[in-house]
């Protein structure tokens, strides 16, 4: 496994195998699917790909300051969020980059791209991965940008508000941003969202990606929330026409949707439950706590997670090899909560490969 | 006018003047519309949306390969050409940017945005805005990059190969590139296309954009032939999701209409010499001879392009005020080459405003 390869990538698969059913549990897409009002308004503006994008993109932003209640002097949008790391690594100036190991790998890949000296501030296994402030505030860079995620991939710890608001005064004082990516903020309650913390930091960032919420990953959407000076920054450095307007009208639609948001938060939350009772039927699994829809797994039995993730496709299912995950052995995989019926397929995969 | 607007801005437009027909001459878009064969390809793959796109893009890198009979080691994909334009701005490591002037503004803004040196050379109105290689061989930078465009945007003229062949020779020795942005050569006979030198010299460049002659700016899809190192660079400094996979599906079905891309040559051909004879009835315009689908037009009424811009408007005609462009002063203006009863419609106006 290369060292930046993602979940999700079922293309690869497909062409190596194109044969047989194959269900999805390495990418963390919203179980209950796309919206058919979505599908709806992608479908609406096909015509419309004859015209360039919005390049204000002004029904977008109006319907996401609404939606998120943010301030639009601090929104940037992207092409997906990920285009947004590379934006950020790239404008911000910084020199060093402190990242959580395990976390998400485009943060280092952007933060090498950009040319900063990368360190890891390693989380606990014996914590479950939790975030130890006090060590962190230790390790904290002078002029660089710290990479926090909310709920962080792939352990789905959540951050403790308080105590960011504490990391932000300390890093302020050495010229470093935190950087929160709460891509998948919206399966948990917007209660523990950092968002409403950017009028009172300069030195914050958000990030905030809509398709895994709204199930249009192929689609591509994000957006960051950065102080008005990076705002203008990451405008420069990219062309105005990169969120396309099918993404556009999408996103429109989605924010919409708030049953939809609310429906999707409950199902992940008893899918999520049901799944772990299920899982711990198994000994040779180790279950981390998670609060959102994807669920952090150690393999106890010996078995290495590549030697798992082969099996596992043999039954039709696809799952996240966590071996390149700095922080993390070869015996880590990640796995999205789907629907009760892919969990039972799920579930019956594991009894014939464990 | 900003010094960074566009063309093909009707968002902005309708926004300000919601009632009224709008036709847009303003952007540069094949007048025979989306075809029905890459809609229906968008159409099918709009379920695929919950899925990732393919980082590989697999199908599509095939499909270019084929139909332009380029190699894959040189190829990138980009979310539109004008991604590419700060990608490679932003990689090539060089100092300084030499800009035909008229040319397109994006290179101008992604030189900035990578903090070269920017300056230009300024194209003949007395010769129509053809390129003198030997003036710009005398102006070639070291360890710079010279953005050329065939055929030049805003002016329509094309580039001679030969003399294109000698500049990069010389350039080599001075450790610069040439970037050769191809977004409107489908247009034109693939003949003079410079895109075959890409073999025998490493610092060439060629961008080629798939959205003006396929008729979906607002999906974004581009591609850059780069060096194989370059191609490498860019690859690590943007993530691997950029092109969404309702770009990369209409892609695949866009090149394979081959009787498509040979009726768009000789459609325009016919409708942009019979545009220019209806043009010509106006003395008070003066035309640059175009190979393309857009003419540039000079006011010699006293007229500002502003002020002929709003009263076109006020006959539902976008077209684009060239005000902007380096080296143009206020009274150019350049139109696309729209369909037979559109051009009607333009002629009609002008008879009104002129």
């Amino acid at each position: 496994m290369q060292p930046f390869e993602h979940g999700g990538n079922i293309h690869l698969i497909k062409r190596s195998s194109p044969a047989g059913l194959l269900v999805d549990f390495s990418a963390n897409i919203n179980p209950l699917g796309l919206h058919v009002n979505i599908e709806q308004a992608i479908r609406d503006n096909i015509s419309a790909v004859v015209h360039y994008p919005d390049p204000q993109a002004h029904e977008l932003r109006r319907a996401i300051v609404e939606h998120y209640q943010v301030q639009d002097e601090h929104l940037a949008l992207g092409n997906g969020a990920a285009e947004l790391i590379y934006l950020y690594a790239h404008v911000s100036g910084k020199e060093r980059a402190l990242l959580l190991a395990p976390g998400f790998s485009e943060y280092q890949r952007a933060c090498r791209a950009a040319g900063l000296h990368i360190d890891f501030a390693y989380l606990a296994e014996r914590d479950n991965f939790a975030v130890d402030y006090r060590e962190l505030a230790a390790q904290l860079p002078e002029n660089g940008i710290v990479f926090l995620a909310n709920p962080n991939n792939p352990t789905g710890g959540l951050l403790d508000k308080q105590q960011v608001r504490e990391l932000l005064k300390i890093a302020e004082a050495r010229n470093t941003d935190i950087f929160i990516d709460e891509s998948f903020i919206d399966f948990v309650d917007a209660e523990f969202s950092c968002a409403g913390l950017m009028t009172e930091f300069d030195n914050l960032a958000i990030l905030h990606s809509l398709t895994k919420i709204f199930a249009l990953p192929g689609l591509r959407l994000g957006f960051g929330l950065f102080s008005a000076r990076v705002v203008a920054l990451i405008d420069q450095a990219k062309d105005v026409w990169n969120v396309n307007n099918l993404a556009q009208a999408a996103g429109v639609a989605a924010l919409q949707q708030e049953e939809y948001l609310a429906e999707t938060r409950a199902a992940v939350r008893k899918l999520r439950q049901t799944l772990c009772e299920q899982l711990e039927e198994f000994s040779q699994l180790k279950i981390y706590p998670s609060t959102v829809n994807f669920i952090l797994l150690r393999l106890q039995n010996g078995m290495t997670a590549a030697q798992f993730r082969e099996q596992m496709l043999k039954q039709g299912i696809l799952i996240r090899d966590c071996s390149n995950y700095p922080g993390l052995d070869n015996s880590f995989v990640r796995i999205a909560v789907r629907t009760e019926q892919q969990n039972k397929l799920l579930i019956q995969a594991l009894s014939k490969v464990l």
